[in-house]
């Protein structure tokens, strides 16, 4: 059998379970997430012994320390998993909520419901936690899920979407309702995406060519999650000492996330008396600041760790503890320069104006919009969703975190007593 | 220049239109869509002259007559595009509506707004309303909107866009808010389906054959909007008059469009009494029948437009007077008719049983899902949308109508007063 077909028969058979799974009653589903995360628990050692294999075979490939660190499987990170799995079974069931039913002139009640969509595929890398967080959410709002994670986690996430099949068959899902691909193939990307018959959206979770990869080769809807280059505006009159510490929230909590914040935008009314205090406890926590030339003047006496931003500044995700700081005459000035280097992720104002929060919230394009506090938050989990697939940078079906409701798409539903068209 | 580049330099124009259009206030885009509609109707007989262009070319070219008809605009056709655009005038303006803002544990409000989506680009066949149709809608959701017609309604299409553009930039709109494709060569589309930089999302509109290259080809969302194999299902104990003229309306009001009824499966205990009577009615406006064999055994000494229908008649989109009828023995059998043979537009239930209903409601997968009233109501303007750019059959962002709503995504928004995450 061709590479081609054997995905394809998984497919089908997860597309035959996506049909069942669509008629779910909550309970079951339920169940089925909680048996998941009890199995998690008691199988964690097996977990951990499989999650070795993964870091003796990075070690030999010379996978960096933080990648590794990602990659590892504690007892911690493995009741996380299963704590999340009953995070999502405790929140409501998405499917079958109607919206906004209304009576007609003819006297037709029309409203939306919420129905799954059907089988999600999604193609991840690194993180094995993914495995179980993504199929809590799919299970729960009754799609099927192919999973694709990376070649350097498959003994891990072949040994969890095992634990979670198994649980989750026992307890009454249909069989084939998770499916993972199990080469590590990279033609099983290719061959996945040309599925459309099967697979009705696909996400891509990584980096810009796995991204790349999936737009340009998939015949299904691609809900994207792009990178982040975050910025932070603060306003003239804003309270110093929250934007500090908002901002070294943004940048230093996790800099390596496609939420934390790259440049800094400062007005030029406040930057003498924010810049010197925020620069320094920056560099204590180990910050390197690339300075327009107004930062430049203003910290050059008591900054070490400064240069000259250039352009290629402005564009960069560093995605570490560097930093740009531009200094600008006006709210107009600040949104100008995230409407062009902007990635349209994560973007905050911090600002004692109300006019000028509004302007912000308003006209900012991005997937999520924060007014005094930090890019940080842009996550499903921090936003109250519960869960997230991860955060769409897709411009249609779901922007910023994808939760539950994100999983669902909708069908008008119509009550008549007999009515006819004219 | 290339066809390539000269679109593109078209579509860059209409995305800096967008990024201004997104940010006008309701007032002016409403202004603009009455200043439109004024135009049309004051320019109807060179509208006329234009169109008369079209038809004479269709006529040479062969065009069927219920093609020519489709094409052909009168001064009550022209009045009722200036009626359409002001009836999207005086609907609510989506963007910038909050979608439940609520309070997380740490003080955090969190909600959602409306958002234009950016630059809409539709691809369409015949009717030359559908240009002003999608222009109003796409105006006032402050999307950029670029269209391409059919050739056959080249003249037509150019005349109402040139009319439409003209009114709306003296109005106050960006340049560029709207761009017609002006060229007939086929490679157009092709060229535009490339610019996902551009475009963000794709909606065609006509045969199999244009969604086909579309889906193919398209860099960019596509948003689909596919054919209607449609079925009524006449339950058990259903109210016989009420589903006779609920069935004659979803197949023969309009036979020749998307959401009228294909087939008619019809509970075996109601089916003596139903379709003698129903066959008849539907004899005299000219129907012809494919019957399962009971159907046959039923009718066959009273009506003279029947005969056996096989397979392909349960997979047949008919588009005329000719219905396929089949008889089963229970709801089940009808939902599972329904999952194999229809293309998930709109289904209908005739019944009196509640519990029936619910189950036909919650079960059956499709755009619109109808209780006791015509297939004929999936659409917009009779689903109180107040306008529609088509019916969507995609699975993710808008499946049915697309009104307004559809046509903007949306942005997290969040207000805090210095909150920071742990």
């Amino acid at each position: 059998m061709s590479l081609f077909d054997e995905i394809k028969k998984e497919a089908a058979a997860t597309q035959k379970a996506a049909r069942a799974l669509a008629k779910l009653p909550a309970s079951l589903k339920n169940r089925a997430l909680l048996a998941m995360a009890d199995a998690l628990e008691l199988q964690s050692s097996y977990l951990s012994d499989e999650n070795k294999k993964d870091l003796g075979a990075g070690k030999i490939k010379g996978l960096s320390e933080p990648l590794l660190e990602r990659l590892t499987l504690t007892p911690k990170r493995i009741s996380a998993m299963a704590y999340g799995l009953r995070q999502v079974a405790a929140l409501p069931d998405p499917v079958g909520e109607i919206l906004g039913m209304k009576r007609l002139e003819n006297g037709l009640q029309v409203g939306q419901m919420r129905t799954p969509i059907g089988v999600i595929g999604i193609i991840y890398e690194s993180r094995p936690n993914v495995t179980a967080d993504v199929t809590g959410l799919c299970i729960k709002s009754g799609n099927g899920v192919i999973l694709r994670g990376g070649s350097e986690a498959i003994y891990s996430n072949t040994a969890i979407a095992g634990v979670l099949e198994a649980a989750g068959t026992s307890a009454g899902l249909p069989a084939h309702s998770l499916t993972l691909i199990k080469t590590t193939d990279r033609q099983a990307v290719y061959e996945l995406l040309k599925m459309e018959d099967m697979i009705d959206v696909i996400i891509p979770r990584g980096g810009e060519g796995l991204i790349k990869v999936v737009v340009e080769h998939a015949k299904m809807p691609v809900l994207k999650h792009d990178k982040g280059l975050c910025h932070t505006y603060v306003d003239e009159g804003a309270d110093v000492s929250m934007a500090e510490a908002i901002c070294l929230n943004a940048k230093a909590q996790r800099p390596s996330v496609c939420n934390a914040m790259e440049t800094l935008l400062v007005h030029r009314k406040i930057s003498d008396q924010f810049l010197p205090h925020f620069a320094d406890s920056f560099q204590k926590v180990g910050g390197q600041i690339r300075g327009c030339e107004i930062t430049l003047e203003i910290l050059k006496d008591s900054i070490e760790s400064l240069s000259a931003a250039d352009e290629s500044d402005w564009c960069a995700e560093y995605l570490d503890l560097t930093l740009s700081i531009k200094v600008v005459d006006s709210i107009d000035e600040a949104m100008s320069h995230i409407t062009r280097y902007g990635s349209q992720h994560s973007e905050a104002i911090i600002t004692r104006d109300h006019l000028r929060a509004m302007r912000f919230m308003n006209e900012v394009d991005a997937s999520a919009v924060f007014i005094n506090s930090s890019t940080r938050f842009n996550d499903g989990f921090q936003l109250g969703l519960g869960a997230e697939m991860g955060i769409s940078t897709s411009r249609i079906h779901a922007r910023g975190p994808m939760g539950l409701n994100a999983l669902c798409c909708t069908k008008f539903i119509i009550f008549g007593d007999g009515q006819i068209r004219e």
